[in-house]
């Protein structure tokens, strides 16, 4: 029993989940904690150690055999220093964790953005496996996103690398504001929250639509409506396809990855969806730059954080 | 004299450039010769070949301190391989270059894309000295580009990264082809071809602007006009402006560098083009993505190519 494992800490606002990996990214276990953010920064950071030891207790493996603890938290970060300068969601601030954690554990820790650990995950042991070059969607509330080249992260020069639902990409014409502050994100579009506004925009309007009928619109119900044929629906979800496309031909022709991976709720909208996105990006990209890419939706669900987390200690 | 020295070579339609670094990307000497793409691959193949030994030769340095020969080439690559797909420029197709060149020269070869290698070049040793992250342009005929993360080229899956002139910025309704085919690339609206061309278009529809009064309208005569207020050059100037910045928006919330380099003939606008560029990119971009973020204007000219093969060998 001298293999070595690695264990990944997936911070939510809500739970934190935790899981072993061995070497090449298979997920050994997991566990399920309660943040407690209403109990400030000591208690999560407190939890977050206590779950880490819990997990391989657990286990059949040893403590010693831990070769390191990757956290994936969102928020803005100091990825290199491992330090936290603001989490909205965990209500953390300046705050060293890295430092912190390391004594508490007496383990190397990294940590990482969590749209950027989940798309190491699928890179490294999801959808992505094998391949070096990935770009990674996450359609929730937001668009979240992960650049992974040569196997690793890319960070960015103030770890604010990857933020794909940022890329500001619908015509001046067209763009709402998004919720950082800037006009025509991804994100204001391609989210389920951007299909919801869309929706509803609609019905106020009164387009007729069978959503006028829905009482309290979600991106599936939007999704639905467009399988079934209905107009304003498949409007909508169009719109979405066509700026995740036209993100992706961008994507393409300045990293030419080999996987674009997506996941995320919007994204089991399934074929529907992705046959869309890739029409888009087939319209928009050079022959060279798309040959051989592949448009391919993300395998390890809510694992990817924590599979993702304890990949940063071989790839951070 | 056991100091190591490192051969650039950069390989273009009329002349060949090579050149002799240091391991800080100095240039210690140049020389340059013809291409002869008349003769053929195996006379361009020569010539690479002698006008490498020459420098040395000419230079106080013996070809034992040679560490490897990196070359810059337009076309289609397949980097890691060394092998040349496809050059127009050059007329050279399925070449294996660096292992020719290797058997001819004795030396480790590594080849890459000219716009990649001009952005190595100032990353290395010019405007990026001591910058991990940045993103080149080189505004000329098109708009070349190279992507440099953690100090090193990013290649993409196919060879097909950096290509920044061919981002699909321009909204479809206002979107015209590009020689690539497709439509709405950046290079069509902030190379000096694509300036030139709305410049052109302005006087053959009658708008009122000094312009109509030049005979060969060339980019520079459209900035010249800019600056002296004529309003449709300066619309025009605006445009390309407004284009480049918000690539670079983009590119600050996907890669987030430290610094966007520009150089190329256009670049030579100066602050009059670079102010605008700023303006554009404060706007779009998120302020955490843009903190310390610096445009500046590349500073080694044509040198470029030759110190960033050179970089090949030590970056590449």
């Amino acid at each position: 029993m001298s293999e070595k494992i690695y264990v990944g800490v997936d911070v939510g606002g809500t739970t934190i989940k935790v899981g072993i990996c061995d070497s090449e990214g298979k997920l050994l276990g997991t566990y399920e904690g309660d943040t407690e953010v209403s109990k400030g920064t000591d208690a999560i950071l407190h939890n977050i150690a206590k779950y880490a030891r819990a997990i391989v207790e657990e286990s059949p493996y040893e403590w010693e055999q831990v070769d390191g603890v990757g956290i994936g938290i969102a928020g803005f970060l100091d990825i290199p220093a491992g330090y936290v300068k603001f989490s909205a969601n965990l209500k953390i601030e300046n705050t060293d964790l890295k430092g912190i954690l390391e004594q508490e554990l007496g383990k190397t820790i990294k940590i990482n953005n969590d749209a950027n650990v989940a798309a190491l995950g699928e890179a490294w042991a999801g959808a992505g496996r094998g391949v070096s070059d990935c770009v990674c969607y996450t359609l929730g509330t937001g668009v979240g996103g992960g650049i992974i080249i040569g196997g690793k992260i890319v960070e960015g020069f103030a770890s604010m690398a990857g933020e794909l639902g940022h890329i500001a990409i619908v015509p001046d014409l067209e763009a709402i504001q998004c919720g950082c502050g800037k006009m025509g994100c991804l994100e204001t579009v391609s989210s389920a929250t951007g299909i919801i506004r869309m929706a509803k925009d609609a019905v106020a309007r009164g387009d007729r639509t069978s959503l006028s009928q829905v009482e309290n619109i979600m991106a599936k119900d939007v999704v639905d409506a467009a399988k079934a044929g209905d107009e304003v629906a498949s409007r909508i979800v169009s719109r979405a396809a066509y700026y995740l496309g036209k993100s992706m031909a961008i994507m393409a022709i300045v990293l030419n990855p080999e996987y674009f991976i997506v996941g995320g709720g919007v994204s089991k909208a399934g074929d529907f969806l992705f046959d869309q996105i890739r029409e888009v990006f087939e319209k928009y990209t050079q022959d060279q730059a798309k040959e051989g890419v592949r448009i391919v939706p993300a395998v390890l669900g809510n694992d990817a954080g924590v599979v993702g987390a304890a990949g940063l200690i071989l790839r951070g």
